[in-house]
């Protein structure tokens, strides 16, 4: 992440995949204050033992898209939310990179899909995580089904 | 592909596939014309052997989220510019995709991306792959080499 | 719905189609995470004798598009601002459908005139709503005016 | 329409109502310029035997909402894409409707569709349009087959 | 005005109004759902001895369009901050009219200056206002000198 | 004008201030080019003569709120679509202004109501223009009522 | 600044200057209120000893362009972001200058930028700024470090 | 620059460091495609004599902020205006740069006004582009009065 104040929106990301047991290292680092440190880590992704690479950036949001600079390994790119203009600063300068250096984009403060994203990419080498993945769905459709439940009596209080 | 006037900016992206010797299956399908199909698709994609789906669409671009819906198979979006809003309404009705289903979203028109991103998560379970994209890295980053030592004689042509 | 947290937008909606003795079946069902059953109600829909389906979404709103892809009835959209880009990408995910398969859209959390749309798609099968359309109509002017008399001595008070 | 200049986006529109045998009134008529002449025309539709009011506008596009101020029939909206703002502009003015008085919008200049929603909300009252609307959605289904097939021999131009 | 909830963005407007001793006939009208009596008070407008109109609508804010096109007197608009897109539907809603029915607009909730803006259209008639707005602006710019002077003391807070 | 290049689209302003014989004193003047011309021009329009300024510009368009600050007559901006961002950056300078100096904002490109804004303006002191006014507004609706009757034959040109 | 509301935003800017030594020249000016002063204050600025110029202002936001236009010293202009429109008015008003007039942009409510940027620009003429510049960007960077060794802690309460 | 394909709209840029005689380095180089040779080339700007760096970019455009990210010296941003979003995206990943590393935004393809701002920056250290400075904004002002010159027949020839 390209701050620790992004740390609220990321917490769903990091429970999730602590939820499907994939192993994390997580880091403060970013592309304009710790650029050098940020393209170390690129490099060394891979022979480091990573599969995934989540970057989460605000504003004129580089991060995402100087990893994938330096790196072939798939690149998640979660746009937060900052001050001002509602996050489409940060959409814009993660998802509209340059033909050749792909950054895979989710929605504004979008961590929960993140993590899901990126679990679905580990399934391609991991198949283990295929059945969780088919679970979890089963559980959001359940969630929904159980809300259909409830929906009725919410709706004898409207007037 | 949504339909099959996303064809000429989706060429690139068949052509990065077959430069990389991926085996690829490609269908026009519409989340709103042929809605049973789109669904059939997904459903089965996984059993029928596909690893990643990439899905092209414009306007209000429901295709990759509708077979993100039917697959924990990773999913990459590609907004079409269509002819009004310069494909900010593809972008977003891609992109924005609600905590649960991720869509792996990439630039509008980024077709290249797509297909670059697509064997990325390849990698991830198929490792012939990374050398190629190295590669391919390399020769981009070699391109831009190119370009840099053809500029000098191109400023002189400015008076 | 596509989520039971689009409730408190849709009161207004339920109390509407309540007030002119509307017959409502209500439900919450995504796009995203039941799509079958998104699938299935909007199939059945007219052999249910529904007559006008209403579909709020936020975000990558595709409920209304996905419905409205299984069905020939009028399907009305109420784009749900989130909790970013103030219901932009809602609006556009929702009113930019492609030829063929229209979405009746309203405002941003419109949800009294997707009751009101309803009701006047209604009259044209059944008449006997024409004249509560027309009392309602004259109840909003009426409103108009006494606010219109109640503003004088609200002006009196600026200085 | 509000302007002769709205017919080539409009010819799809007028053709599809033809298609189906809808019987049609067109006249040219502005919000601004012929208000008086809108207002009779709105107020006197329904006595009038018109059962679906469908209006096309651009820019600060006043038309379908001063129409629907004066009936309580559905109002069809289509913003009208002008030279400049791509729109949005006539989007807004048409889709913000404030409560009471609703407006169904489709996307900018989505002339097909607003015929296509016509008819479903004409099929509330004569069944007959059921069935043709079934079969309009087939076409559109072997239409994206046939191209589906011949997408095999375009992509084999793919070098 | 287009509803009573505008009245506290209107208040300065009607301040400033008073101050200058100008004449103001206040109502609440819509051209939604009082749109008879809008048109009304348009027409009558220059024959009831009125000036300038001033309209503040929001959302698809038709208002100051629909009383320009009953009058040839002046319109000026104020496009109303609503809840969602934070005023951009209402200022494109009014400031985009088509040829021939021009509305004056100002800011978004930019009463202060519909105020001041009728007062210097008036003063095209009515000279006496000449003075007054010199006066008016001079005060603006002593208020700004008076600012710039407590400016010093408040920076020695900033260490 | 802020530039020349403005020209094209000003022509129209130029020919309706002309039909309606206003006498109009036109210049190139920049707010960032030649400012002190500028605010000299605006300084001195009042007694000059001058009852009404019409400024158009684009982009960062300071012009019309860089006149105002230097007079009390009504100004009357007209953003100019520039080569990107479709005007909306010359409508945004313009129309923002800060309470205490309006600017009387017309559409983008909105030479035309421009010049009849200007007219309406005059009218208030000049009476003589009233009558000239209805005429032209007259003269708006007969055009629709032409086309109107013009639809008829073009509308049979529809297959 | 245009305004001394923008004092909370422009706190940072004042205290990175004090910070660095740099010797400041505050006040509050209005390119509308008060364009004389604006005006003179830019044409002697150089006299005076002013090397570079930070100019903060909101919505039709011309103070950096007309200062600009006043001087040759380099300009650096803030958009404050102000109660609507979320600063995009603030920020098209400043950065779309028209060719030969520039003014250096930085983001909306970027004061502490501002301020780095005017310190950048000086250390063209006083190389002394250039190693406080170099400490400064240190310590950026080891408070990013700082958070990441406390990032882990952090991610130990998420369950 | 990002890509030979900028070059068109930098050429102006050329020329005019040319006409003021400034010593120029241009290169190609990438932020995402040879970012260790962006990084090496803005490490080492200030040790190789460079006083100001102009990079410019389009789409996701990282490159001014990742050079800023590497250097204290004053680097200037060029949106560049890509085939779609009208250089939105680009000016956004250019101008909202995290607090602590500013990049001196120009407008959109403002190519000229970059040109023009380093050469205000450098007349800090290099007092001789001042009276050159001066000289160019005379010409602006010259070349506007001419167009004024040419303006009265122009105008003569609208009817």
């Amino acid at each position: 992440m390209g701050s620790d104040s992004d740390l609220p929106v990321l917490k769903s990301c990091f429970g999730i995949l602590k939820e499907f047991g994939v192993e994390v290292e997580a880091m403060v680092c970013s592309a304009h204050r710790t650029p050098d440190k940020a393209a170390e880590f690129a490099k060394n992704a891979e022979k480091n033992g990573i599969d995934v690479i989540i970057a989460a950036a605000g504003k004129a949001a580089h991060l995402p898209g100087v990893l994938a600079a330096y790196t072939t390994l798939p690149v998640i790119g979660i746009p937060i939310k900052s001050s001002t203009l509602d996050g489409m600063d940060s959409l814009l300068s993660i998802v509209q990179m340059p033909s050749g250096i792909p950054v895979a984009t989710v929605a504004i403060d979008g961590a929960d899909n993140a993590a899901l994203l990126a679990i679905q990419i580990l399934s391609v080498g991991y198949p283990e995580f295929r059945a969780m993945l088919k679970d979890y769905k089963k559980k959001l459709a359940d969630k929904v089904e159980e809300k259909n439940k409830a929906l009725k009596s919410k709706l004898q209080d409207i007037d």
